[in-house]
């Protein structure tokens, strides 16, 4: 499909490699259900399908890079290569972009500098604003998302991938979808009063995990992801569901720490082995049948869709199949 | 004090200057209030006067520095300074500890590469835990707090400085000697309860910010701070309020971002100045106020009292005169 609309065939692959990644890993939000909107923004003229990804400022440390517009997975790829490379040599490495666009779950590239024995982080700036300053009403923040993978040895890696709000919005939408009240805590309507009923949520805002300190953490992630780089943010940020031909401007950073440079890396691998163990181990709250390690429900899910295959949503599947037979793609259903 | 504890003279010089500069910015539960657990450490054999702080790793973009048990503001300045220098070069530096000890708020070293133009991260260990793995009921994570600070131009510069946990242990003492309740959410007792009696402190756990991603976010931060550089994280932390002997192996972790080599620094600090100028300027929620920036009223803090003097509670001036009498030094409240 990619390849369809126009995306040279080695690019059409990496971004259909990625977006099934997405999928394997259980982050459904950010897979192939993406696939509509990426065809809706090519064909407006939004995206750059020929994009000139090149590096506009460069240390030993360090790269910025202008995706030129293009698909946010080439740029964002592109970034953790340039990152893991420089990081073998400097011990840490941070590559930011501007001029890119979104490009799947943030775990995605915070796990790449992990087969090389390197911690990752990844900071994004979201392509819609639904925050607020803290006390204020003018939505100028978005979810803007934390990544961090970190590698282990016989245990799954610990990879940690969370919006700086309480509800990401799909979870809203994926409510209101089902005709469900959301929980006390999600959004606030003008008032500063709660809000549960979903089909209002044009009303109201997310907010931001433990209050003040999420609109703080999200407003850090946006100048690392966003301001740093020369990208979107704050009232810069379109709304990327409601606008498919402004070009976005999408901010994203990645960072990866080479192991190696603080040690022996098997032991720093036993060192979080064991702390898993002993979490995970932790006697329990009444009720509660498991404790979790950030990424092990998704480590769990990459194993099982892997031997399995991913199973998608028979609607998805039809619109899927739909958008195929109208570019003259084999549909997935067919298979 | 700190000469008189057996600190040398240029160390006591420093550890006091990074100590005021904790209550000058109002972050008085990090300032000079440390000084009697200090002081009972330091007598208690529990930490290294005479530290041979020194370089175990190092590469262009990383250092891991082994603090030899010296107090942790000697330790964390050293990092930032090294950071900063290296951050010269690579355009981003990182610098972590181990075996070092407590240094104050986070604030006060991500602060420390803005004076370069420089972006500065930090993270650090808890020296207590409080927090159990979500579900769990062992506490095996600290506060890990995160801090920030980006430079701006005519606007106060943005700092973050944030516990992962909903309150801070310390506001929860606060809340208990001045026979307040606690609010709803910020402990749960061993049922998972709210608890909002602060006196009954030890029978609960503080909540991390989010649920399960304050959870992900204080491992992740214990991850980077501890156990990347060998220091203590999970069971092997100390509860330091309890015991003051044992060497508590603090780990912590500077990251500076040189600004110049993302482009033009000046034009990056007008960017800041307008993102922070069009969230204050922003619609307020009835009984708003005011919005505040991260570090804003810290800002403001700190022009205050360096006009008019820092404020001490009468009972704190008490002990510190006893203390001081106790050792032979010239009182506060006789100056």
């Amino acid at each position: 499909m990619l390849a369809s609309l126009g995306l040279p065939a080695q690019d059409a692959a990496t971004v259909g490699r990625l977006m099934a990644e997405a999928d394997l890993q259980g982050s459904d939000g950010h897979g192939v259900i993406r696939l509509g909107p990426y065809a809706r923004r090519i064909r407006a003229g939004g995206m750059n399908l020929h994009p000139d990804i090149r590096i506009v400022s460069e240390r030993a440390g360090m790269a910025l890079l202008d995706g030129d517009n293009g698909m946010g997975h080439l740029v964002m790829k592109r970034a953790a290569e340039i990152a893991i490379e420089k990081a073998r040599n400097t011990g840490i490495a941070w590559v930011g972009s501007r001029l890119s666009n979104h490009a799947g779950p943030a775990s995605l590239y915070a796990r790449m500098p992990m087969a090389a024995n390197m911690i990752g982080l990844y900071f994004a700036v979201g392509n819609a604003n639904h925050l607020p300053a803290w006390g204020g009403l003018d939505m100028l923040l978005s979810t803007n998302p934390i990544a961090a993978a970190v590698p282990a040895g016989s245990e799954p890696p610990i990879v940690l991938d969370m919006a700086t709000t309480v509800a990401a919005y799909g979870k809203v939408k994926a409510k209101a979808q089902r005709g469900e009240p959301m929980p006390v805590g999600w959004m606030v309507d003008r008032q500063g009063q709660p809000m549960t009923d979903p089909n209002k949520r044009e009303e109201g805002f997310l907010l931001p995990i433990g209050g003040y300190k999420g609109y703080g953490l999200s407003l850090v992630v946006g100048l690392l992801a966003g301001t740093l780089n020369g990208a979107a943010m704050g009232s810069e940020v379109i709304d990327f569901n409601a606008d498919f031909e402004t070009t976005t401007n999408t901010g994203q950073a990645i960072c990866a720490i080479d192991l190696d440079a603080f040690g022996d890396v098997d032991a720093f691998k036993a060192r979080v082995d064991q702390l898993s163990r002993e979490l995970r181990a932790s006697e329990r709250m009444p009720g509660v049948d498991r404790i979790l390690l950030p990424g092990e429900q998704s480590h769990e899910r990459r194993e099982q869709y892997a031997r399995d295959g991913i199973p998608l949503p028979a609607s998805l599947l039809r619109d899927l199949d739909a958008m195929a037979a109208e570019a003259g793609v084999a549909p997935l259903g067919a298979r």
